[in-house]
């Protein structure tokens, strides 16, 4: 069958540009006479490959030199405890619950010190982003951790978390790359690859060079910055596969999309398309705030359970695939990331309009 | 060019069928519209490769039904913390030390409890494997750890650990799958796939259900075995195309290989050619005790430097790649892995035979 267009909210869709030169390399990468997959980590085909994605990481977000980035494994889920581990040099740190994945991070947290949940959004089903203001922080706080964008509620930081001067960490896995940050902003930025980046099984962590380093001696050894930054992402084996498909996804973001602050439009574009129907609609609802409306992820539903279930049913049929809501909130979700291309959110948005007019 | 023959320790070859598929189906996996890496891990379609994956696992190793399968990410590096943070219960366990991963595993046992290193081959720099016999551990120990297969050291284990009742774990990164073993004198088996199942990015984790939850409060959740055994492997997002990965690779030891006891006949072949041929010469020479030599990993020297930079250096241009030792040792390795051909060890040992001549 034809590619579908897969609305996922991770792993999804990805770039078919950096997909066909992947197939295309799969038995021999350049003039290396091996896959990407069959490269020792060591040698100089492989440190090419590394440098350049860093090197992209880099340029495309503008990343400060005083600023580290790593290529590590294990999830955010991994970064939920490594942030607490390293970061927390005097035991307290201020957490923002705007969805299930804030507040997981926030639990881990728990568990190595005096993690505090400043403010959330709890009350109204993640529904919106709380309104920060620096007061609502502890002074003395190692850092304030906020989750960018959130998959499953559809909100995002569309004003910039105010915490004063206070170290701001960021978990960025279902926005990276798809707006312009200043990452100067920032003590640091991690993001799980597999929704606007690369493959599961890599994350990229973006790390200000005076907070690594303060891990305490019992870490494991993998969970600490320190060694990771020592060793270039290379103190045991990395995701070597899957940081050469970040590497690709990355010169298709450059190339062909013009970088970040180019896609960051055509998201924009896809995203107000959607909104604008879902506001316009008698059928259909989006489930957030407008003012605090993610680009990335937009939950709608139809308040009517089996009308829900027929959709999801009859759009994947039409070749929309993955629109079901995550378990735990029901409805729909549209997962329109980077890869997604504009004629996939134009044609879901023309086949909602004829579900709509045949059972409206 | 042509495909090199890869004698890296890892990452290193893969079978070229499981290759050409994954090439095939890297823009859309069987009728799913969409490459593996695109996929939801929990659609339907993923679900049939990560169940596939494990019992295929299971099938090949003759895994007791009694043993969980995981697949989970960071490398044995992660492991070396994992297994005394989950299995360390009365604190004290015991290690074998045969090399560096061996003592780096010990090493970080030592952050979290009583390690003791039980015995060590480090008095004649790892060339053999230590006798073991069961008074030589602690009887309250709560296991054994064993690295079975030493990567850059060329040993392995010939004659079964001998640990008495104690329960033994196994890093088995550079030989699982390539000889049969029997899972139930072992507590844990881990592994790296990066050397003979699948990508970098994936471990693989045998462990005897009775030993799983025995991780402490403070352990971050993402190293507890617990967790990833109560969710299949699925907690957060696996690393889902490492797993299909290593999938296509069992699928072609099976079906083509003829399994995993046949897969051995091969490689002692493989090995036995190459040993002879050391035995014989007159310029290269093992630098491991015949009893403890490993079938995957053989290290060897002319006891020239001068001689060994050129035999590295006419080998790659002849085909031959990545024969250069480890960094620590010095010399040439030659890692001849599952994926290694019969004619890639005959056709090295040619051309080590017609080098000899040249420069003997």
């Amino acid at each position: 069958m034809a590619r579908v267009y897969n609305f996922s909210a991770g792993p999804s869709m990805m770039p078919e540009k950096a997909l066909k030169r992947a197939a295309e390399e799969m038995l021999e990468c350049g003039s290396s006479g091996q896959s990407v997959m069959e490269m020792s980590h060591r040698s100089k085909e492989y440190e090419a490959i590394i440098t350049g994605c860093e090197a992209l990481v880099r340029e495309l977000l503008n990343v400060p030199d005083n600023y580290k980035v790593l290529f590590l494994q294990g999830g955010a889920s991994t970064q939920f405890a490594m942030v607490p581990l390293n970061l927390m040099k005097t035991g307290k740190a201020d957490y923002v619950i705007t969805g299930q994945w804030a507040k997981k991070a926030y639990q881990e947290a728990l568990k190595f010190g005096d993690a505090k949940a400043a403010a959330s959004s709890a009350d109204k089903t993640f529904t919106y982003i709380p309104e920060l203001t620096p007061d609502m922080f502890r002074a003395d706080a190692d850092y304030v951790h906020v989750c960018y964008n959130n998959t499953i509620y559809g909100t995002h930081y569309n004003t910039f978390p105010n915490v004063g001067d206070l170290p701001l960490v960021a978990d960025m896995s279902s926005c990276i790359m798809s707006e312009p940050v200043d990452v100067s902003k920032f003590a640091m930025i991690y993001a799980g690859a597999q929704k606007n980046i690369g493959p599961a099984g890599l994350t990229v962590v973006i790390i200000r060079e005076d907070l690594i380093g303060g891990a305490k001696e019992n870490v494991p050894t993998m969970l600490n910055y320190q060694i990771h930054a020592d060793n270039g992402s290379m103190y045991n084996t990395p995701p070597t596969y899957s940081i050469y498909m970040c590497k690709l996804i990355l010169e298709w973001l450059k190339d062909d999309m013009g970088g970040v602050a180019q896609m960051h439009k055509v998201n924009l574009h896809k995203a107000k398309m959607f909104y604008d129907y879902l506001d316009s609609s008698s059928m259909f609802k989006g489930t957030v705030v407008p003012k605090d409306r993610s680009i990335m992820n937009i939950p709608f539903v139809t308040g009517n359970e089996e009308m829900d279930k027929l959709f999801v049913k009859e759009s994947k049929e039409a070749g929309f695939w993955n629109l079901k809501g995550h378990r735990t909130v029901g409805g729909m979700r549209a997962s329109i990331y980077n890869a997604m291309p504009v004629e996939g959110v134009e044609k879901l948005i023309d086949f909602m309009k004829d579900f709509e007019k045949r059972n409206g």
